[in-house]
């Protein structure tokens, strides 16, 4: 149970302390029909009294009718009322005091809130107190935008968080064993053999020839076994991402531990870079304190997920049922994630290449599409790079940030991970994934058909770092050792940058 | 002419006060050797005293040896001197006073640099006098580390760059006049038909299927015209640029006013980024004020240039000669600046995409790989494409920022401008460029040849966006009204994403 305790004061344009009775009287007569709800009343008036142009009035409810939005019910009739019979207005709605109380099994873990004064957990209920005082305070205007609904969500998710913390992984297939000749390292082995070098950034790489050669031979097997045949046309994505983009995609809540932050100069104006150009020619130092001064606040960040910023073209769009369902892909740079620190190769970078698929169209084309991807991806690594793989059936992104938990509207969402073997250590790593978003994106970017039927989405990013530390550590880099229908994709090994 | 002004003194191990003659004698008879330089002296001592374990000097020089010069080598004379007669140490040399006066005939337009406490100009001389009481004073640190010899060329640099503000822009060639059958914006154009649409930063788009097919073409009309017979190589370059890069490359230099800053959180701890995302959630605004707080100094930006990235491959390498010259382009992502206001289209944005080519090798290699590339470009414009178009002669971005001229080693050094007609305004857009980088960053990357000749090197970018609006602003959309070889790259159009 929830229960709400809240005070506060209407302010009219007139004086309203003679008019007690009618108040008593709407009070007891008027009001059942607006604090209804499921043939259930749950709001109380504890108490009210008129002083000069003000009423105090004191409500208590439980999560029927919540008093906060009793509040903006009673508001609008008090309106009336007033209005009608005595040419009075309502001037201002003052919050006086506001608490929430939730009866839980066990406490969360938050500290602190906007909006709210304090938040502590007495062993049966956590008790939100609002700030109805300071500058940060709750006004009306907050209570008329929900923001008290969202509180309680909020602690409700991280409630829901605290039962099924552990992300769900369940296994649906895996290939057959196979022997493995190579078991080393693969990032180490690409190291020595000059195909790699590190980049001046944490978890990033310069590719030389050969491992470049090798990335696009994956892009190949990916275009000709499976973009081309389903029919899926390219697009540029863009790569900086802003927060409306994040804001849509439902990505801004909960993103921000994982981001490259973008932040643009305060100005482009050379004076005012004068001075750290100075102390830069002059120190051969680069003055970065100074410099975050000189910058904005971050608009964004690099490329996180690949597909949220695709969604920009159909932004409020509406689709012809001729062209459903469309099927695109985007390959046109890098995405970045501040990744846990610790010595680790390119099986976890902070810098990485993804091939991103998006198809859109009815929820039946969206899932039956997924099988055909599936039927597609199943090929290309039995057949083709002979490697040993599983899938598994995991907590998507959207459930595990945003904790949407059991949405029948969402029946049907959800991610295959791929992994495959690497040897030398003998754990399976994430190699692609494969997303049906349910309505999540179409929603979010208000995307609809032609004929009103409701548009669905997935993705699938092929992670090109991944294949590579996959299939390098379970084959080697000696092309003789490698697959015959790779082989006749890869063609020849370019030759490498040799350094003395 | 450049005068000095120069008081320090010099700490002690013990007291020297009654030392006199032996430091008077020293003066008058053992300095002159170390104050010579080309058979002159411009070094004098107006003035010494001691007191206790303190030794005050007074030195006044013109530009022959620079006073601050001058006390470097007088300290490690001294330390001789009075180590081996007396067993006394240098302890400390403190900066007591220093001006340096630099006769010009302009002024300069420099407001602060750091270690100075003022900078003017009379009329004849600025005037730097160096800050030697706060806490960001000169110390003889500084003095070792020839700050006062940067803060000189960089006054230098400044006057240079007076005479030479306009960018030296010299035309080369322009092709035959040409009909234009097409004179629209070729932005606006393309947005019409669904070719782009803009994505949510500034200076940004999302590329539908068509543009992309455009984009792709060009590329494979470049890889099959020229990369691949010239015998180029594909590589993967980063796409996050920290400082070591810059510092190494000489952007460092001046690079900030047009640079998309990154700044990584402080933490990946989620707990840190609770308040952020309890904000968002409840008031579904995002904190970008409390962002900023919770990220990072910048740790360098989005790639600017593309090819400074590259050279981590090579750093601190020794290049076998059978390896010369080494061929590599990339084509793996964005690249972005922040450019200014206004509204623009796709000629000049904020984030875009180019194939760029770099090439390493002898100064002969060098030049010699310019001119084939040359031919090729001409070839790929005039047959294929058929463009009006023309190349200029202009100041390379190290000479416009670093201030180089004349440096004898940069002899041969340039930029060639690729420019195109825009018929719709009858304006020139530059298209891409071809550099010849000298030695520029082989020194800054220190990359040596395995016969110890001097490396130079090359870099070229081919700007998709700039040749898509040169190109669309001369034929259109129309496919039909396209040059025939070009369309025999081009193919099929794809179908578009249409909505309605």
């Amino acid at each position: 149970m929830i229960y709400f305790d809240l005070k506060a004061s209407f302010i009219f344009t007139k004086d309203v302390s003679d008019l007690y009775d009618v108040f008593d009287n709407f009070f007891k007569n008027g009001v059942d029909k607006i604090f209804l709800k499921n043939s259930e009343i749950g709001v109380s008036i504890e108490d009210f009294n008129t002083n000069g142009n003000k009423l105090k009035i004191h409500l208590k409810s439980n999560q029927v009718v919540r008093a906060n939005e009793a509040l903006i019910r009673l508001k609008k009739e008090l309106s009336n009322l007033m209005g009608f019979e005595f040419k009075i207005g309502v001037r201002e709605v003052l919050i006086d005091f506001f608490n929430i109380k939730i009866e839980v099994d066990n406490n969360v873990n938050i500290k602190t809130l906007p909006y709210v004064k304090s938040i502590d957990y007495d062993g049966e209920y956590i008790n939100v107190t609002f700030d109805t005082e300071s500058e940060q305070k709750l006004t009306f205007s907050e209570v008329e935008k929900r923001i008290p609904d969202r509180i309680i969500s909020l602690i409700k998710s991280k409630l829901a968080d605290y039962g099924g913390k552990s992300e769900h992984w369940e296994l649906l297939w895996e290939s057959e064993d196979k022997e493995f000749e190579f078991n080393e390292d693969p990032t180490e082995t690409m190291l020595n053999e000059g195909w790699i070098k590190r980049g001046y950034n944490r978890g990033q790489w310069i590719y030389g020839t050969e491992a470049t050669h090798l990335f696009r031979t994956f892009e190949k097997i990916v275009l000709k076994e499976l973009l081309e045949p389903l029919g899926y046309r390219e697009m540029i994505f863009p790569k900086l991402v802003p927060w409306e983009v994040w804001m849509k995609s439902g990505h801004a809540q909960g993103v921000y531990p994982e981001i490259y932050y973008v932040c643009p100069p305060k100005t482009r104006d050379p004076e005012y870079w004068e001075d750290v150009k100075n102390i830069y020619n002059i120190t051969k130092e680069v003055p970065v304190d100074l410099i975050k001064e000189k910058i904005d606040v971050p608009i964004g960040g690099m490329c996180y997920a690949q597909c949220p910023s695709f969604w920009g073209f159909l932004q409020g769009e509406t689709l012809a049922s001729d062209q459903l369902p469309i099927k695109v892909y985007d390959h046109s740079g890098t995405s970045h994630r501040y990744e846990s620190g610790g010595i680790h190769g390119i099986e976890r970078v902070d810098e990485f290449h993804r091939l991103e698929l998006v198809w859109i169209g009815t929820k039946e084309d969206i899932l039956e599409h997924a099988e055909i991807l599936k039927d597609k991806y199943k090929h290309i690594f039995e057949d083709i790079l002979k490697i040993k793989w599983r899938t598994a059936w995991v907590t998507p992104w959207f459930m595990a940030q945003e904790g949407k938990f059991g949405l029948s509207e969402m029946e049907g969402a959800g991610t295959v991970d791929y992994e495959a073997l690497t040897p030398y250590n003998n754990k399976w790593i994430e190699i692609q994934n494969l997303s049906i978003n349910a309505t999540k994106y179409t929603k979010g970017f208000n995307v609809k058909s032609q004929n009103n039927k409701v548009l669905w989405s997935g993705c699938s990013g092929v992670g090109l770092e991944r294949w590579a530390a996959a299939f390098i550590s379970q084959y080697g880099l000696n092309i003789e050792n490698w697959p015959k229908k790779f082989r006749r994709y890869f063609k020849e090994m370019p030759k490498g940058i040799k350094t003395l």
